[in-house]
């Protein structure tokens, strides 16, 4: 399934907590069109005031709640839940069943990524990039003094 | 407080979870001197079989712990736990006190950031770093495919 991608980018977040919502404000900041879905509508206050998208209060794991948020439409799916098993589950469903171009699952347990990157499913580990970050503060340091 | 410093770094790590555990592999993989501080034992399974820094299973709010690790000598004292107040409380020990020269604290809530600026205390936001990098990753393809 082959689609032509515009500027006006439909983007599904599943998950509205610190990540999810950090990413839809900044998509909606760079004016992208964003659905958010989250089961709690208490988490949907983290979104900024400005924030131009729609927000689905439902489970995303129902297939009924991903054909509410047009998942056939979307052209990138990002799954940002605290949970890797439904990160990846939804990520499959996007892909393999809808034919989503662009899914990334969040990845919380960096020793499971080389399983994930079997499945095909791209995937974004905050923990590895953040110690690597960390790292880099550290060494960055030491060279300055040099 | 000035102090030299030398390629034999000596770095304090509070809190083995998964970015403390994993920053700390990254460091040891460098042959820096690393020392990790967690109030759970089991914590410390999340090393690397070939870390070669060493463990304490203590709490790091305790002065009596940080004496222990040695924070007098430290180069760098990085802060990881799951508590945004531990954190900055053990960072704000670690410059004010015992004048460690690089202080960084992982900090949990964004909308929190301005804040401990404001106490000068390096900073280092894993979700925002993640929303920034998710963001890349959609941007990009984009540009790819114009």
């Amino acid at each position: 399934m082959k689609r032509n991608r515009s500027k006006d980018e439909y983007i599904i977040i599943v998950g509205c907590g610190r990540l999810g919502s950090h990413l839809a404000n900044l998509l909606s900041k760079s004016r992208k069109s964003v659905v958010v879905i989250d089961k709690e509508e208490k988490s949907f206050g983290r979104l900024s005031e400005d924030f131009s998208g729609f927000t689905i209060e439902a489970d995303a794991i129902e297939i009924d709640t991903l054909l509410q948020a047009k998942i056939d439409k979307a052209d990138v799916v990002v799954t940002t839940t605290n949970d890797d098993n439904t990160n990846i589950m939804i990520a499959q469903i996007a892909k393999s069943i809808y034919g989503v171009p662009k899914v990334i699952a969040r990845l919380f347990e960096p020793s499971r990524q080389k399983v994930y990157e079997e499945l095909e499913i791209e995937t974004l580990c905050p923990t590895v990039l953040s110690a690597i970050e960390f790292k880099n503060i550290i060494v960055e340091q030491e060279v300055g003094e040099k």
